[in-house]
């Protein structure tokens, strides 16, 4: 496993607890390029009461507003869980590189789970795509929220 | 066809119009409920420098404000152009209830042209769709915009 791989999805899991301490799901993503980090960023749907506010999409609008442009050629994209519809789209509009993620997302992941939309031939643009990396870990963070979450509410 | 449809329709290419002027691809959004109208907008991705400000996306953004709820429900969507991959992923994430779109898009659109995700029963929410509203008015503006494009470059 590539060493900047783990480095940068720690980084990425550290903004998912951020997530969780504000009762968000706890999902996060960071962009990257020529190994520095442009934005960072966690889901925060609940707070801003939508669901466009995944933290790929907030990682996308922060990076293409520090790079003054909507592609984001060369850009990776580290995110703790597998991307949905939405945010595969958002990856393939936006010029990204490669997509990094950790855990898998049986239920509306659109990279292999669901979909296969990087990979997809008919599309302008397609995306590497490297899973798995911290898996356990992002699996983890998540399955404790939506534990304590039920526990919670009875 | 359904009248209300149709006199939607015509708004959302009213905002399309917008678009053009601003030397913008000429795509127009409205939201609907209750027949009341609840946000109108249009692509600005190039002003945004976001790929992300596509006109669904926008529409949805100020809708989920203005309703203080990611929740969309009972919502209609009318959009001149075939929603892509990240907006068909927003539209089924924000629970919207029908699509109305005016012309098709071959190459990108992600309710009948290259994926159905709108009728995919493994996902957690379907969306009603009505197809062709004011197909030709939509699918000319288009057709003018890039031939114009296509002539001021040369």
């Amino acid at each position: 496993m590539n060493y900047n791989h783990i480095k940068f999805m720690k980084l990425a899991l550290e903004e998912a607890k951020k997530a969780k301490e504000c009762d968000e799901v706890p999902i996060g993503a960071i962009i990257v390029k020529n190994n520095e980090i442009i934005s960072l960023s966690f889901n925060t749907v609940e707070k801003d009461k939508s669901i466009i506010m995944h933290a790929e999409i907030k990682a996308i609008l922060e990076a293409q507003k520090k790079l003054d442009s909507w592609r984001l050629e060369g850009c990776s994209l580290y995110v703790t869980l597998e991307p949905c519809l939405m945010c595969c789209g958002a990856i393939v509009l936006s010029r990204i590189k490669r997509l990094v993620y950790g855990a898998k997302d049986l239920k509306t992941g659109a990279v292999n789970s669901l979909y296969n939309t990087l990979n997809d031939k008919r599309l302008n643009h397609n995306v590497e795509v490297v899973q798995g990396v911290m898996e356990l870990e992002s699996s983890l963070l998540l399955k404790d929220f939506f534990k304590d979450k039920r526990k919670r509410n009875g």
